[in-house]
Protein backbone atom coordinates (compact mmCIF):
# COMPACT_ATOMS: atom_id res chain seq x y z
CA UNK A 1 0.00 0.00 0.00
CA UNK A 2 0.94 3.48 -0.81
CA UNK A 3 0.57 6.70 0.55
CA UNK A 4 -0.19 9.34 -2.08
CA UNK A 5 -1.20 12.26 0.23
CA UNK A 6 -1.55 13.25 4.30
CA UNK A 7 -2.98 16.13 5.69
CA UNK A 8 -4.24 17.01 9.53
CA UNK A 9 -7.61 17.54 9.66
CA UNK A 10 -9.64 18.25 12.69
CA UNK A 11 -6.93 16.62 14.94
CA UNK A 12 -6.42 13.71 12.88
CA UNK A 13 -5.81 12.65 9.27
CA UNK A 14 -7.07 13.16 5.98
CA UNK A 15 -4.89 10.36 4.13
CA UNK A 16 -4.99 9.28 0.43
CA UNK A 17 -3.69 5.79 -0.44
CA UNK A 18 -3.25 3.61 -3.78
CA UNK A 19 -2.67 -0.48 -3.77
CA UNK A 20 -2.79 -3.51 -6.23
CA UNK A 21 -6.07 -5.33 -5.71
CA UNK A 22 -6.32 -8.80 -6.50
CA UNK A 23 -10.05 -8.26 -6.94
CA UNK A 24 -10.12 -5.99 -9.68
CA UNK A 25 -6.34 -6.43 -11.02
CA UNK A 26 -5.98 -2.67 -11.46
CA UNK A 27 -4.56 -0.27 -8.56
CA UNK A 28 -6.98 1.63 -6.63
CA UNK A 29 -6.84 4.87 -4.73
CA UNK A 30 -8.92 5.16 -1.82
CA UNK A 31 -9.04 7.80 1.34
CA UNK A 32 -9.26 7.19 5.14
CA UNK A 33 -9.73 9.80 8.10
CA UNK A 34 -8.16 8.33 11.40
CA UNK A 35 -9.30 10.94 14.04
CA UNK A 36 -7.73 11.52 16.82
CA UNK A 37 -7.15 8.93 19.35
CA UNK A 38 -5.59 7.20 21.98
CA UNK A 39 -2.47 4.42 21.12
CA UNK A 40 -3.68 1.46 20.33
CA UNK A 41 -7.04 2.21 20.19
CA UNK A 42 -9.46 0.44 17.71
CA UNK A 43 -12.02 2.48 16.28
CA UNK A 44 -15.46 2.22 14.43
CA UNK A 45 -15.89 2.38 10.63
CA UNK A 46 -18.22 4.22 8.20
CA UNK A 47 -17.78 3.27 4.93
CA UNK A 48 -18.85 6.13 2.40
CA UNK A 49 -19.74 4.47 -1.31
CA UNK A 50 -19.82 7.47 -3.73
CA UNK A 51 -22.18 7.81 -6.95
CA UNK A 52 -21.95 7.69 -10.90
CA UNK A 53 -18.80 9.80 -11.99
CA UNK A 54 -17.44 10.09 -8.57
CA UNK A 55 -13.25 8.71 -7.20
CA UNK A 56 -13.00 8.45 -3.84
CA UNK A 57 -12.43 12.65 -4.24
CA UNK A 58 -15.43 14.21 -4.07
CA UNK A 59 -16.94 13.07 -0.47
CA UNK A 60 -13.44 13.66 0.93
CA UNK A 61 -13.11 17.14 -0.45
CA UNK A 62 -17.10 18.06 -0.28
CA UNK A 63 -18.64 15.55 2.54
CA UNK A 64 -18.13 17.77 5.32
CA UNK A 65 -17.61 14.50 7.16
CA UNK A 66 -14.31 15.14 9.39
CA UNK A 67 -15.95 17.50 12.23
CA UNK A 68 -18.22 14.73 13.42
CA UNK A 69 -15.85 11.98 12.97
CA UNK A 70 -13.33 13.75 14.90
CA UNK A 71 -15.36 14.38 17.30
CA UNK A 72 -16.81 10.73 17.86
CA UNK A 73 -13.94 9.30 17.02
CA UNK A 74 -14.75 7.13 14.10
CA UNK A 75 -12.68 6.19 10.71
CA UNK A 76 -14.36 7.16 7.77
CA UNK A 77 -13.54 5.32 4.67
CA UNK A 78 -13.92 6.37 0.76
CA UNK A 79 -13.38 3.72 -2.13
CA UNK A 80 -13.56 4.70 -5.52
CA UNK A 81 -16.42 3.64 -7.88
CA UNK A 82 -14.65 1.29 -10.46
CA UNK A 83 -11.38 -0.12 -11.42
CA UNK A 84 -9.41 2.32 -13.66
CA UNK A 85 -6.41 2.21 -16.01
CA UNK A 86 -4.88 0.47 -19.11
CA UNK A 87 -6.78 -2.32 -20.08
CA UNK A 88 -9.92 -1.81 -18.01
CA UNK A 89 -13.23 -1.51 -20.72
CA UNK A 90 -15.75 1.27 -20.63
CA UNK A 91 -18.76 2.12 -21.81
CA UNK A 92 -18.34 1.90 -25.50
CA UNK A 93 -20.15 5.17 -26.14
CA UNK A 94 -18.11 6.10 -23.00
CA UNK A 95 -20.93 7.35 -21.09
CA UNK A 96 -20.88 8.79 -17.78
CA UNK A 97 -23.44 5.83 -16.25
CA UNK A 98 -21.70 2.80 -17.58
CA UNK A 99 -17.74 1.15 -17.26
CA UNK A 100 -15.66 4.09 -15.40
CA UNK A 101 -16.93 6.09 -12.41
CA UNK A 102 -19.88 3.48 -12.69
CA UNK A 103 -18.86 0.18 -10.97
CA UNK A 104 -22.18 -0.12 -9.13
CA UNK A 105 -20.75 -2.42 -6.84
CA UNK A 106 -21.16 -5.71 -8.31
CA UNK A 107 -18.94 -8.66 -9.29
CA UNK A 108 -19.42 -8.64 -12.90
CA UNK A 109 -20.28 -11.66 -15.46
CA UNK A 110 -20.34 -10.34 -18.21
CA UNK A 111 -17.40 -9.82 -20.99
CA UNK A 112 -15.25 -7.91 -21.34
CA UNK A 113 -15.75 -6.50 -18.02
CA UNK A 114 -15.75 -9.12 -15.74
CA UNK A 115 -12.46 -9.08 -16.29
CA UNK A 116 -11.74 -6.04 -13.71
CA UNK A 117 -15.37 -4.58 -12.52
CA UNK A 118 -15.36 -6.92 -8.97
CA UNK A 119 -16.24 -3.44 -6.83
CA UNK A 120 -18.69 -6.22 -4.42
CA UNK A 121 -15.73 -8.42 -3.57
CA UNK A 122 -13.33 -5.56 -3.78
CA UNK A 123 -15.72 -3.29 -1.06
CA UNK A 124 -17.02 -6.43 0.85
CA UNK A 125 -13.59 -7.92 1.25
CA UNK A 126 -10.36 -7.07 -0.04
CA UNK A 127 -10.34 -3.20 0.94
CA UNK A 128 -12.34 -4.37 4.44
CA UNK A 129 -8.70 -6.36 4.67
CA UNK A 130 -6.13 -3.75 3.86
CA UNK A 131 -8.24 -1.48 6.31
CA UNK A 132 -7.85 -3.84 9.33
CA UNK A 133 -4.27 -4.25 8.54
CA UNK A 134 -3.20 -0.89 8.03
CA UNK A 135 -5.15 1.06 10.14
CA UNK A 136 -6.93 1.41 13.90
CA UNK A 137 -9.92 -0.42 12.23
CA UNK A 138 -12.15 -2.28 14.67
CA UNK A 139 -13.74 -4.91 12.35
CA UNK A 140 -16.66 -5.80 15.04
CA UNK A 141 -18.06 -1.94 14.84
CA UNK A 142 -18.59 -0.95 10.83
CA UNK A 143 -21.63 0.37 9.16
CA UNK A 144 -21.79 1.94 5.67
CA UNK A 145 -23.46 5.10 3.79
CA UNK A 146 -23.64 6.30 0.28
CA UNK A 147 -25.13 8.85 -2.60
CA UNK A 148 -27.22 8.16 -5.64
CA UNK A 149 -25.00 5.01 -7.12
CA UNK A 150 -23.24 4.37 -3.75
CA UNK A 151 -26.12 4.47 -1.83
CA UNK A 152 -27.46 1.45 -4.13
CA UNK A 153 -24.65 -0.12 -3.04
CA UNK A 154 -24.90 0.97 1.11
CA UNK A 155 -28.03 -0.36 0.91
CA UNK A 156 -27.82 -3.87 -0.81
CA UNK A 157 -24.27 -4.59 0.91
CA UNK A 158 -26.01 -3.56 4.38
CA UNK A 159 -28.81 -5.83 3.56
CA UNK A 160 -26.63 -8.75 2.66
CA UNK A 161 -24.00 -8.41 5.68
CA UNK A 162 -26.67 -7.54 8.27
CA UNK A 163 -24.23 -8.87 11.25
CA UNK A 164 -21.66 -6.58 9.89
CA UNK A 165 -23.05 -3.65 9.67
CA UNK A 166 -24.98 -1.98 12.35
CA UNK A 167 -25.94 0.84 10.65
CA UNK A 168 -26.84 1.82 6.93
CA UNK A 169 -27.47 5.01 5.65
CA UNK A 170 -28.04 6.91 2.37
CA UNK A 171 -28.76 10.18 0.55
CA UNK A 172 -30.39 9.87 -2.44
CA UNK A 173 -30.26 6.16 -3.08
CA UNK A 174 -31.25 4.17 -6.34
CA UNK A 175 -33.43 2.21 -4.51
CA UNK A 176 -34.41 -0.36 -7.07
CA UNK A 177 -31.82 -0.42 -9.85
CA UNK A 178 -33.61 -3.21 -11.81
CA UNK A 179 -36.46 -1.32 -12.08
CA UNK A 180 -34.61 1.92 -13.63
CA UNK A 181 -32.70 3.19 -16.52
CA UNK A 182 -29.35 3.62 -15.03
CA UNK A 183 -30.06 0.41 -12.88
CA UNK A 184 -31.50 -1.80 -15.96
CA UNK A 185 -28.71 -0.22 -17.94
CA UNK A 186 -25.93 -1.50 -15.40
CA UNK A 187 -27.23 -4.42 -14.40
CA UNK A 188 -27.96 -6.09 -17.94
CA UNK A 189 -24.56 -4.76 -18.45
CA UNK A 190 -22.32 -6.39 -15.86
CA UNK A 191 -24.87 -9.39 -14.97
CA UNK A 192 -25.90 -9.99 -18.33
CA UNK A 193 -29.29 -11.46 -18.73
CA UNK A 194 -29.59 -13.14 -15.29
CA UNK A 195 -32.73 -11.66 -13.22
CA UNK A 196 -31.97 -13.54 -10.33
CA UNK A 197 -28.42 -11.66 -9.86
CA UNK A 198 -29.98 -8.63 -10.52
CA UNK A 199 -32.26 -9.14 -7.41
CA UNK A 200 -29.16 -9.56 -4.87
CA UNK A 201 -28.36 -6.32 -6.45
CA UNK A 202 -31.55 -4.34 -5.62
CA UNK A 203 -32.32 -3.49 -2.09
CA UNK A 204 -36.29 -2.90 -2.88
CA UNK A 205 -35.91 -6.38 -4.50
CA UNK A 206 -33.97 -7.61 -1.80
CA UNK A 207 -36.40 -6.91 1.08
CA UNK A 208 -39.11 -8.58 -0.78
CA UNK A 209 -36.73 -11.59 -0.97
CA UNK A 210 -36.20 -11.48 3.33
CA UNK A 211 -33.15 -9.63 3.67
CA UNK A 212 -32.96 -7.35 6.82
CA UNK A 213 -31.03 -4.73 8.21
CA UNK A 214 -31.24 -3.41 11.79
CA UNK A 215 -32.13 0.38 10.51
CA UNK A 216 -31.81 2.45 8.11
CA UNK A 217 -31.33 6.38 7.60
CA UNK A 218 -32.40 7.77 4.15
CA UNK A 219 -32.38 11.00 2.80
CA UNK A 220 -33.62 12.41 -0.54
CA UNK A 221 -34.17 16.29 -1.86
CA UNK A 222 -37.55 16.66 -3.20
CA UNK A 223 -35.60 19.14 -6.21
CA UNK A 224 -33.69 16.51 -6.89
CA UNK A 225 -33.65 15.92 -10.83
CA UNK A 226 -33.18 12.37 -10.74
CA UNK A 227 -35.65 11.83 -8.28
CA UNK A 228 -38.65 10.57 -10.62
CA UNK A 229 -37.14 8.61 -13.15
CA UNK A 230 -34.17 6.90 -11.29
CA UNK A 231 -34.10 7.31 -7.72
CA UNK A 232 -38.27 6.83 -6.93
CA UNK A 233 -37.75 6.53 -3.28
CA UNK A 234 -40.89 5.93 -2.71
CA UNK A 235 -40.55 2.15 -3.83
CA UNK A 236 -38.49 1.81 -1.21
CA UNK A 237 -40.60 3.44 1.43
CA UNK A 238 -43.42 0.56 0.03
CA UNK A 239 -40.99 -2.59 0.20
CA UNK A 240 -40.05 -1.49 4.08
CA UNK A 241 -43.98 -1.13 4.78
CA UNK A 242 -45.11 -4.11 3.61
CA UNK A 243 -41.90 -5.65 5.04
CA UNK A 244 -41.62 -3.94 8.23
CA UNK A 245 -38.54 -3.40 7.94
CA UNK A 246 -37.51 -0.48 10.26
CA UNK A 247 -36.86 2.88 8.18
CA UNK A 248 -36.40 6.21 8.52
CA UNK A 249 -37.16 8.08 4.65
CA UNK A 250 -37.28 11.34 4.38
CA UNK A 251 -37.57 14.12 1.86
CA UNK A 252 -35.95 16.96 2.24
CA UNK A 253 -38.14 19.80 0.69
CA UNK A 254 -35.57 22.20 -2.10
CA UNK A 255 -32.58 19.78 -2.05
CA UNK A 256 -31.02 18.58 -5.04
CA UNK A 257 -28.60 16.00 -5.60
CA UNK A 258 -25.02 17.80 -5.29
CA UNK A 259 -22.46 17.50 -2.90
CA UNK A 260 -24.40 20.77 -1.32
CA UNK A 261 -27.39 18.45 -0.26
CA UNK A 262 -24.89 15.42 1.08
CA UNK A 263 -22.93 17.82 3.33
CA UNK A 264 -26.03 19.58 4.64
CA UNK A 265 -27.17 16.09 6.25
CA UNK A 266 -23.78 14.44 6.52
CA UNK A 267 -23.43 15.30 9.73
CA UNK A 268 -26.59 14.08 11.50
CA UNK A 269 -25.93 10.70 9.50
CA UNK A 270 -22.16 10.64 11.39
CA UNK A 271 -24.16 10.81 14.70
CA UNK A 272 -26.95 8.48 13.57
CA UNK A 273 -23.99 6.00 13.25
CA UNK A 274 -22.18 6.46 16.03
CA UNK A 275 -25.27 5.67 18.30
CA UNK A 276 -25.42 2.75 16.86
CA UNK A 277 -21.66 1.42 17.02
CA UNK A 278 -20.83 3.15 20.17
CA UNK A 279 -24.36 3.86 21.74
CA UNK A 280 -23.53 7.54 21.60
CA UNK B 1 -25.97 39.52 -12.81
CA UNK B 2 -26.72 35.93 -14.44
CA UNK B 3 -27.51 33.17 -11.68
CA UNK B 4 -25.32 30.08 -12.89
CA UNK B 5 -26.44 27.63 -10.06
CA UNK B 6 -28.34 27.66 -6.65
CA UNK B 7 -28.44 24.60 -4.43
CA UNK B 8 -30.30 24.35 -1.15
CA UNK B 9 -27.71 23.86 1.64
CA UNK B 10 -28.00 24.21 5.63
CA UNK B 11 -31.00 25.53 5.17
CA UNK B 12 -29.39 28.66 2.98
CA UNK B 13 -29.13 28.59 -0.51
CA UNK B 14 -25.73 28.93 -1.83
CA UNK B 15 -25.17 30.39 -5.28
CA UNK B 16 -22.83 31.19 -7.99
CA UNK B 17 -23.38 34.34 -10.59
CA UNK B 18 -21.75 35.70 -12.80
CA UNK B 19 -22.23 39.50 -14.02
CA UNK B 20 -19.55 41.87 -16.42
CA UNK B 21 -18.04 43.89 -14.22
CA UNK B 22 -16.83 47.65 -15.18
CA UNK B 23 -13.78 47.13 -12.99
CA UNK B 24 -11.83 44.40 -15.27
CA UNK B 25 -13.86 44.59 -18.02
CA UNK B 26 -13.81 41.01 -17.96
CA UNK B 27 -17.52 38.63 -17.24
CA UNK B 28 -16.68 38.09 -13.28
CA UNK B 29 -18.01 34.70 -11.57
CA UNK B 30 -18.49 34.68 -7.50
CA UNK B 31 -20.80 32.78 -5.11
CA UNK B 32 -22.98 33.91 -2.15
CA UNK B 33 -24.16 32.03 0.89
CA UNK B 34 -27.43 33.35 1.57
CA UNK B 35 -28.47 31.76 5.54
CA UNK B 36 -31.97 30.99 6.65
CA UNK B 37 -33.18 34.39 7.28
CA UNK B 38 -36.54 36.91 7.87
CA UNK B 39 -38.18 38.69 5.12
CA UNK B 40 -36.47 41.93 4.78
CA UNK B 41 -33.86 41.21 6.98
CA UNK B 42 -30.48 42.53 6.02
CA UNK B 43 -27.90 40.48 7.33
CA UNK B 44 -23.83 40.77 7.90
CA UNK B 45 -21.11 40.05 5.35
CA UNK B 46 -18.26 37.95 5.96
CA UNK B 47 -15.76 38.41 2.52
CA UNK B 48 -13.03 35.45 1.66
CA UNK B 49 -10.42 36.12 -0.52
CA UNK B 50 -8.79 32.84 -2.52
CA UNK B 51 -5.43 31.92 -2.79
CA UNK B 52 -3.30 31.48 -6.23
CA UNK B 53 -4.70 29.08 -8.56
CA UNK B 54 -8.56 29.21 -6.93
CA UNK B 55 -11.52 30.36 -8.88
CA UNK B 56 -14.31 31.03 -6.47
CA UNK B 57 -14.83 27.03 -6.36
CA UNK B 58 -12.35 25.82 -4.12
CA UNK B 59 -13.54 27.64 -0.62
CA UNK B 60 -17.57 26.85 -1.56
CA UNK B 61 -16.57 23.34 -1.77
CA UNK B 62 -14.22 22.33 0.45
CA UNK B 63 -14.60 25.68 2.78
CA UNK B 64 -17.24 24.25 5.09
CA UNK B 65 -18.35 27.23 6.43
CA UNK B 66 -21.93 26.88 5.78
CA UNK B 67 -23.18 25.17 9.32
CA UNK B 68 -21.55 27.54 10.76
CA UNK B 69 -22.65 31.00 8.20
CA UNK B 70 -26.55 29.11 8.62
CA UNK B 71 -26.20 29.02 12.51
CA UNK B 72 -25.70 32.52 12.53
CA UNK B 73 -26.98 34.31 10.16
CA UNK B 74 -24.20 35.44 8.11
CA UNK B 75 -23.83 35.93 4.17
CA UNK B 76 -20.43 34.63 3.04
CA UNK B 77 -19.31 35.95 -0.68
CA UNK B 78 -16.30 34.47 -2.28
CA UNK B 79 -14.87 36.01 -5.58
CA UNK B 80 -12.82 34.66 -8.01
CA UNK B 81 -9.15 35.72 -8.24
CA UNK B 82 -7.86 37.23 -10.86
CA UNK B 83 -9.89 38.27 -14.51
CA UNK B 84 -10.54 35.87 -17.01
CA UNK B 85 -11.05 35.52 -20.29
CA UNK B 86 -10.29 36.10 -24.02
CA UNK B 87 -7.98 38.89 -24.14
CA UNK B 88 -6.72 38.78 -20.55
CA UNK B 89 -3.05 38.88 -20.45
CA UNK B 90 -1.72 36.06 -18.60
CA UNK B 91 2.03 34.96 -17.02
CA UNK B 92 4.54 34.79 -20.43
CA UNK B 93 5.52 31.13 -18.92
CA UNK B 94 1.95 30.25 -17.79
CA UNK B 95 3.54 30.25 -14.14
CA UNK B 96 0.74 29.72 -11.23
CA UNK B 97 1.99 32.36 -9.59
CA UNK B 98 0.91 35.49 -11.71
CA UNK B 99 -1.15 36.60 -13.99
CA UNK B 100 -4.48 34.13 -14.64
CA UNK B 101 -5.58 33.14 -11.06
CA UNK B 102 -2.87 35.33 -9.35
CA UNK B 103 -4.53 38.91 -9.29
CA UNK B 104 -3.12 40.10 -5.92
CA UNK B 105 -5.81 41.83 -5.08
CA UNK B 106 -4.31 44.93 -6.68
CA UNK B 107 -4.89 47.83 -9.62
CA UNK B 108 -2.35 46.78 -12.15
CA UNK B 109 -0.33 50.14 -13.70
CA UNK B 110 2.17 47.95 -15.43
CA UNK B 111 1.11 46.88 -19.12
CA UNK B 112 -0.54 44.50 -20.74
CA UNK B 113 -2.01 43.68 -16.74
CA UNK B 114 -3.59 47.16 -16.58
CA UNK B 115 -5.67 46.77 -18.78
CA UNK B 116 -7.89 44.38 -17.14
CA UNK B 117 -5.86 43.57 -13.51
CA UNK B 118 -8.23 45.04 -11.26
CA UNK B 119 -8.90 43.18 -8.56
CA UNK B 120 -8.64 45.67 -6.21
CA UNK B 121 -11.57 48.06 -7.05
CA UNK B 122 -13.54 45.04 -8.66
CA UNK B 123 -13.10 43.84 -4.56
CA UNK B 124 -13.21 46.91 -2.49
CA UNK B 125 -15.83 49.19 -5.02
CA UNK B 126 -17.91 46.66 -7.47
CA UNK B 127 -18.57 43.71 -6.21
CA UNK B 128 -19.63 45.10 -2.62
CA UNK B 129 -22.36 47.46 -4.47
CA UNK B 130 -23.34 44.55 -6.48
CA UNK B 131 -23.85 42.69 -3.70
CA UNK B 132 -26.05 45.47 -2.16
CA UNK B 133 -28.19 45.71 -4.88
CA UNK B 134 -28.90 42.08 -5.34
CA UNK B 135 -28.53 40.03 -1.92
CA UNK B 136 -29.67 40.75 1.65
CA UNK B 137 -26.84 41.72 2.56
CA UNK B 138 -26.12 44.76 5.59
CA UNK B 139 -23.22 47.13 4.48
CA UNK B 140 -22.60 48.42 8.09
CA UNK B 141 -21.90 44.89 9.40
CA UNK B 142 -18.72 43.71 6.60
CA UNK B 143 -16.08 41.68 7.84
CA UNK B 144 -12.89 39.87 5.69
CA UNK B 145 -11.10 36.65 5.50
CA UNK B 146 -8.93 34.81 2.97
CA UNK B 147 -6.04 32.23 2.44
CA UNK B 148 -2.49 32.78 1.43
CA UNK B 149 -2.73 35.11 -1.54
CA UNK B 150 -6.37 35.56 -0.13
CA UNK B 151 -5.08 36.41 3.46
CA UNK B 152 -2.73 39.29 1.61
CA UNK B 153 -5.75 40.46 0.11
CA UNK B 154 -7.78 40.21 3.44
CA UNK B 155 -5.38 41.85 5.66
CA UNK B 156 -4.08 45.30 3.23
CA UNK B 157 -8.45 45.32 2.23
CA UNK B 158 -8.76 45.39 6.49
CA UNK B 159 -5.70 47.59 7.20
CA UNK B 160 -6.45 50.54 4.48
CA UNK B 161 -10.58 50.32 5.27
CA UNK B 162 -10.50 49.81 9.22
CA UNK B 163 -14.47 51.71 9.49
CA UNK B 164 -15.78 49.24 6.97
CA UNK B 165 -14.40 45.74 7.86
CA UNK B 166 -15.21 45.34 11.57
CA UNK B 167 -12.96 41.31 11.79
CA UNK B 168 -10.23 40.67 9.92
CA UNK B 169 -8.94 36.99 9.63
CA UNK B 170 -6.76 35.02 7.96
CA UNK B 171 -5.31 31.49 7.01
CA UNK B 172 -1.76 31.09 6.06
CA UNK B 173 -1.65 34.36 4.20
CA UNK B 174 1.52 36.31 2.35
CA UNK B 175 2.19 39.03 4.82
CA UNK B 176 4.98 40.96 3.38
CA UNK B 177 4.73 40.20 -0.51
CA UNK B 178 7.31 42.83 -0.88
CA UNK B 179 9.75 40.71 0.56
CA UNK B 180 9.36 37.15 -0.42
CA UNK B 181 9.31 35.88 -3.90
CA UNK B 182 5.53 35.33 -4.68
CA UNK B 183 4.57 38.85 -3.47
CA UNK B 184 7.69 40.63 -5.37
CA UNK B 185 6.80 39.35 -8.69
CA UNK B 186 3.86 40.10 -8.66
CA UNK B 187 3.99 43.30 -7.20
CA UNK B 188 6.72 44.22 -9.74
CA UNK B 189 4.64 42.90 -12.80
CA UNK B 190 1.37 44.75 -11.81
CA UNK B 191 3.03 47.81 -10.01
CA UNK B 192 6.73 47.94 -11.56
CA UNK B 193 8.92 49.69 -9.59
CA UNK B 194 7.09 52.11 -7.64
CA UNK B 195 7.51 50.98 -4.15
CA UNK B 196 4.91 53.37 -2.27
CA UNK B 197 2.48 51.07 -4.48
CA UNK B 198 3.95 48.28 -2.96
CA UNK B 199 3.71 49.34 0.67
CA UNK B 200 0.17 50.09 0.38
CA UNK B 201 -0.05 46.05 -0.99
CA UNK B 202 2.37 44.79 2.31
CA UNK B 203 0.73 44.08 5.61
CA UNK B 204 3.59 44.42 7.18
CA UNK B 205 4.44 47.77 5.65
CA UNK B 206 1.38 48.84 6.45
CA UNK B 207 0.99 48.23 9.59
CA UNK B 208 5.09 49.83 9.58
CA UNK B 209 3.68 53.01 7.83
CA UNK B 210 0.72 53.12 10.73
CA UNK B 211 -2.34 51.61 9.31
CA UNK B 212 -4.46 49.79 12.00
CA UNK B 213 -7.26 47.45 12.36
CA UNK B 214 -9.52 46.56 15.22
CA UNK B 215 -8.55 43.11 15.43
CA UNK B 216 -7.29 40.24 13.68
CA UNK B 217 -6.86 36.83 14.08
CA UNK B 218 -4.35 34.32 12.00
CA UNK B 219 -3.64 30.88 11.53
CA UNK B 220 -0.84 29.21 10.05
CA UNK B 221 -0.01 25.47 9.94
CA UNK B 222 3.59 24.47 11.02
CA UNK B 223 3.75 21.96 8.24
CA UNK B 224 2.79 24.66 5.61
CA UNK B 225 5.28 23.95 2.59
CA UNK B 226 5.66 27.94 2.05
CA UNK B 227 5.63 28.66 5.23
CA UNK B 228 9.84 29.51 5.41
CA UNK B 229 10.39 30.65 1.69
CA UNK B 230 6.71 32.50 1.26
CA UNK B 231 4.98 33.68 4.02
CA UNK B 232 7.47 34.25 7.42
CA UNK B 233 4.13 34.74 9.87
CA UNK B 234 6.68 35.91 12.38
CA UNK B 235 7.20 39.28 10.33
CA UNK B 236 3.53 39.76 11.22
CA UNK B 237 3.93 39.20 14.69
CA UNK B 238 6.49 41.27 14.81
CA UNK B 239 4.96 43.95 13.28
CA UNK B 240 1.83 43.73 15.50
CA UNK B 241 3.88 43.58 18.68
CA UNK B 242 5.92 46.61 17.73
CA UNK B 243 3.06 48.47 16.56
CA UNK B 244 0.74 48.11 19.18
CA UNK B 245 -1.55 46.09 16.69
CA UNK B 246 -4.14 44.25 18.06
CA UNK B 247 -3.41 40.45 16.93
CA UNK B 248 -4.02 36.55 17.99
CA UNK B 249 -1.67 34.78 15.45
CA UNK B 250 -1.51 30.99 16.21
CA UNK B 251 1.19 28.25 14.60
CA UNK B 252 -1.12 25.37 14.29
CA UNK B 253 1.11 22.14 14.71
CA UNK B 254 1.21 19.58 11.87
CA UNK B 255 -1.01 21.54 9.38
CA UNK B 256 -0.42 22.13 5.73
CA UNK B 257 -1.56 24.68 3.23
CA UNK B 258 -4.55 22.73 2.02
CA UNK B 259 -8.40 23.36 2.27
CA UNK B 260 -8.05 20.25 4.77
CA UNK B 261 -6.27 23.32 7.01
CA UNK B 262 -8.53 25.69 6.52
CA UNK B 263 -11.84 23.95 6.68
CA UNK B 264 -10.81 22.58 10.27
CA UNK B 265 -10.01 26.28 11.33
CA UNK B 266 -12.70 27.74 9.36
CA UNK B 267 -15.98 27.65 11.73
CA UNK B 268 -13.56 29.17 14.44
CA UNK B 269 -13.24 31.99 12.20
CA UNK B 270 -16.65 32.54 11.42
CA UNK B 271 -17.16 32.73 15.18
CA UNK B 272 -14.62 34.92 15.65
CA UNK B 273 -16.04 36.94 12.79
CA UNK B 274 -19.70 36.80 14.20
CA UNK B 275 -19.05 37.87 17.15
CA UNK B 276 -17.14 41.05 16.10
CA UNK B 277 -20.24 41.67 13.56
CA UNK B 278 -23.48 40.60 16.27
CA UNK B 279 -21.95 40.67 19.23
CA UNK B 280 -22.24 36.94 19.65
Amino acid sequence: METLSTSHAHGGVQGVYRHASLATGTDMTFSVFVPPHAEGARLPVVWYLSGLTCTHANVTEKGEYRRACAELGLIFVAPDTSPRGEGVADDPQGAYDFGLGAGFYVDATQPPFAAHYRMWTYVTEELPALLGAHFPADPSRQSIMGHSMGGHGALTIGLTFPDRFKAVSAFAPIVAPGRVPWGQKALAGYLGDDRDAWRRHDAVALIEDGARMPDMLVDQGDADPFLEEQLQTHWLEEACLAAGQKATIRMQPGYDHSYYFISTFMEEHVRWHAHRLKGL
